[in-house]
């Protein structure tokens, strides 16, 4: 008989110990703190109250946790003796039948990462899926983490004792994550097309227009159908639109419209916009699987065309929705010089319907979307969820630093016009000043000195700026205090520099009230409440311009990493997605039929 | 009847001044103001007087002088109407057959400089042989100078100023450098011989025993024996040995060493090397001409290998000569798989001699060696010659910094584990720690993020260090602090690091006897003594480890560019570096035979 939380919560507190014995190695101490905030609302609830228990716990507490594990080749080598939910999470990792090879590269790694942490290597074997990774997974992370630096390395073994402790914790509680499940495999399943290239290297890239691309749009609308939307149609610029219909007696017939993108950036991550279509197609097939219609319809959107990669025409999928599309788009080349227009009327889309693309706001309710963080922040403070505020208002340039390349050694200090060493004080003001919002971020991601030697003083720098802010006054404040400082740095030191302007985006805050229902949906789910601007742009902010908005992240795995095959999420986090989701639905429901 | 120095000297200041007339344009208060310095000593005394008078007036004389002068379109359209000086430099500089298409750049590139600079553009158009520059060299000098910073282009103006002064001092006194000359040309025809696919495009590029280098080395003896050298011969490694015999009394017989390497690196200057091989040579052909013997022979040695391009064996001609040959090098590759030892058996070089060519420094007075500086000091102070103190020692590193890439937009700032900034910290920290002992230097050269995007925080950067000193417990104080620092800031940031030294030399302070008759020698020219430590490396250096060294620093154009097709000396400055190096030795005569 699996148990239930109702019996967790009436149990005494020597029995709920019992109950929770062995989620944590050897640790009894995490489960009998956590136990003083019964009763727990939730099994998100209760994970909480134990990561927060290790989180406040100090570093010595931290090591003795982390230590109380075993070595991974350990219990490769022993897997008899384990226990059956060891055996069960060695077997699933397929640990037990290594190779002499693959046993001696591990004990290598072993030897190598106590070396370096001074702790044994912490891995939740079953994944994020749950279901195991593989060896070539498991060797490729351990050799990957050696990498990291210790600080960070106890913060990511601590979040692997988490995760390992959040499946233990659903076996007890035969709360296996089945749409999150769904949700995953979906993921799994479309990630199977890619661009040519990448496929053949097993990464994934989809680009708009490409073979790979059509095949998944042709996925998704399928998918859609099985879910049991009334209408499923690819648009004239090859979003996949499905609407599922309100309820037949419905007052006013307004649709919730939301959705992400399915293009990739290339190499990029699974979850990346792909998430954010998924979630809701989830929350629609449960509603037609309980043949229950909302007072309000639901417009899912895959849009095509986000990440501006095959063509330079960012958000065109979900521009085109609100009028935004550049007919001018149309004569740009690809790589291959194959012009849009080209791609288009190969992929039998309609280039006349386009303008009749665009949506009148009065039919809507709003846009919500849920999107995978990006970030490594939920990552870092053990949150499943995140309310987005705003997405910030960013500015980019690109510019060169021009001073005059000189000998190393025969230029004295004073007499250099040392183009790297002005980019350099230009980086650290900015790291500073960024910082001094609180919410702020500036960036130097391109840095060089072209045909630089190691014996002559740089005579010129190339960099990058972007500049980011929750609000357009407090991202304009910041780029004016840069590009002074910058035109301050060049004046002093007796430099000239190039800058040209290559990306402005508005700053699109949230709409208050959806914003709040996510609020409300994230705290019946018993997640703490965690607000927090998009760094990223998204879809949503294309549709903000034309109707209220509001975004849900959901943590990603590996400090939140993005455009890149390591981006992850757990079966766990989208189940908590498919749940606010669904929450926010009932919420809407109610508020339009009081 | 050209004017002497003596009749200059005794003339009533009116006369005086009437015959510097029209030395600088439309600017008698520079010739007023330098004759309160009369007797001058030498013509170098004179021109030193007078830039000094320039260097010391206020910002507006400066530009008033500046903007005496036509601008230089004007010129080429009305040379008819040119004073018989102007005429003969604008007619040695071809200005004065302009086509339609030359005119109509130079018109167009003198309002981009009027626009930029508020001044018109001053160029010595006799160049620095005084024979004229082409059109094509003034365009091109006028295109890039239109790149200066405008308080670097003040400087470089008054400089061409000074030169023209100095061109017209020379004819009114009939001081035609006739030596210099003579060196300028040795240059000019040294360098007609470059490797295969640099003499195409015009490039200088002589690099170890190439047809170019071996043809360099004939070249060289074959002019040493026309100079009266006694014995010329190409040694074991390919270094061109031109020996002058002692007169046939003298005591000791002992051998006064000097000389320079005739190698260059890629797409290299003419000067480099090679004028410590002509001005010792020009001082040989003197004596010979004179039938003079001094009381200890002369050894001028052209190094055939310096700068370690080929073949990484970086000082192998000087080193060969102090025992330091290594045999391991006979097996490195070139870039065509070429061996060392193949390069050398192809070049009928005797590879059992090289052990034999080690010197005994008992036989010798020990070495001087003639550099252009290779520094912008000496051009920026208005000093034709400088006195080295020091060669530096250095210390070089090749690192990495290694953080965590992460999104731009999405990683708040104390989230972030930014390689670049944490580079960009430790350049900052190397210029201000280098300048605080007033005569180190440190440099970052290389610097790159690799795979950078504009929206994602570094995760590497990738950087050289390149730190000098004068003395190496001032090198080594430099490096420990600096690397202290790299340490901290890693540490501080939650980065790691690698670093590699790529290099470690020692420092070679000049032999103080030496060194002092480099000092004489220069005074007695007239010219101020400047003391200078030597940033970049020599063949010097290489000696220093068995006998007494000091060299002598000639100024560059173009601050003092080096490496570089840009690299300049005037014939003046070279004829002054002959008469230097006569002074020394009639010095060392003098003290040899007291």
């Amino acid at each position: 008989m699996p148990l239930t939380l109702e019996q967790f919560n009436a149990a005494s507190p020597a029995e709920a110990l019992a109950l929770l014995d062995g989620l944590y190695e050897h640790s009894p101490w995490i489960a009998e703190q956590a136990l003083a905030q019964r009763p727990f609302r939730t099994l998100a609830h209760l994970k909480h109250a134990l990561a927060q228990v290790v989180r406040t716990a100090g570093p010595d507490a931290k090591l003795g946790l982390i230590r109380a594990h075993p070595e991974l080749a350990g219990k490769a080598m022993v897997a008899q003796n384990l226990t059956a939910e060891s055996t069960n999470e060695q077997s699933k990792a397929g640990l037990t039948q290594c190779t002499p090879e693959e046993f001696a590269r591990i004990q290598q790694l072993n030897a190598d990462y106590n070396a370096r942490f001074g702790f044994p290597f912490i891995l939740a074997v079953r994944g994020p899926r749950g279901a195991g990774l593989n060896k070539q997974q498991i060797i490729d992370t351990f050799a990957r983490r050696l990498d990291n630096h210790p600080e960070f390395e106890v913060a990511e073994a601590l979040r692997n004792i988490h995760r390992i402790a959040e499946i233990r914790l659903a076996d007890k509680f035969a709360a296996e994550p089945v749409l999150g499940n769904d949700v995953w495999d979906w993921h799994e399943k479309l990630a199977e097309h890619s661009d040519p290239g990448f496929a053949e290297k097993g990464q994934l890239t989809v680009t708009y227009l490409t073979d790979a691309h059509r095949a998944c749009a042709q996925r998704i609308s399928h998918w859609m159908r099985d879910c049991g939307f009334d209408e499923v149609e690819v648009d004239a610029v090859g979003n996949v639109v499905g609407r599922y219909h309100p309820a037949p007696d419905a007052a006013q017939g307004k649709y919730l419209m939301t959705g992400s993108h399915y293009d990739t950036v290339r190499n990029g991550g699974k979850y990346d916009g792909r998430l954010g279509i998924f979630v809701p197609m989830a929350c629609v097939r449960e509603l037609h699987r309980a043949g229950r219609r909302l007072p309000f319809g639901i417009e899912v959107i895959a849009f095509a065309e986000e990440e501006g990669q095959r063509y330079k025409a960012t958000f065109l999928g979900s521009g085109a929705l609100i009028g935004h599309f550049n007919p001018a788009w149309l004569d740009q080349k690809d790589a291959d010089g194959v012009t849009m227009r080209a791609a288009m009327q190969h992929a039998g889309l309609c280039i006349d319907d386009i303008t009749k693309l665009q949506r009148d706001p009065a039919q809507y309710l709003g846009f919500i979307e849920v999107h995978i963080e990006q970030g490594p922040v939920l990552n870092e403070l053990d949150l499943p969820l995140g309310v987005v505020t705003s997405i910030n208002g960013g500015v980019r340039f690109v510019g060169e630093m021009i001073g005059t390349a000189s000998h190393a050694g025969t230029t004295p200090m004073d007499r250099r016009r040392d183009a790297a060493v002005a980019v350099a004080e230009l980086a650290l003001y900015i790291e500073q000043r960024a910082a001094q919002d609180g919410d702020s971020v500036g960036t130097i991601g391109l840095l060089n000195v072209p045909g630089g030697s190691i014996n002559v003083v740089p005579g010129r720098c190339q960099f990058s700026l972007d500049l980011r802010a929750p609000t357009d006054p407090q991202r304009d404040a910041l780029v004016r205090d840069v590009l002074d400082q910058l035109g301050q740095i060049a004046a002093r030191r007796g430099l000239r520099n190039t800058l040209e302007q290559s990306m402005r985006a508005a700053a699109a805050p949230s709409a208050p009230a959806l914003q709040h229902h996510w609020e409300r949906a994230v705290d019946h789910l018993g997640v703490p409440v965690f607000r927090m601007p998009s760094g990223a742009g998204h879809d949503a902010m294309k549709l903000h311009e034309i109707m209220p908005q509001a975004m849900l992240f959901v943590r990603g795995e590996n400090s939140g990493i993005s455009h890149n095959p390591l981006e992850s999420t757990t079966n766990n986090d989208m189940q908590l997605a498919v749940d606010a989701f669904t929450q926010v639905l009932h919420q809407l429901a109610e508020e339009t039929h009081p």
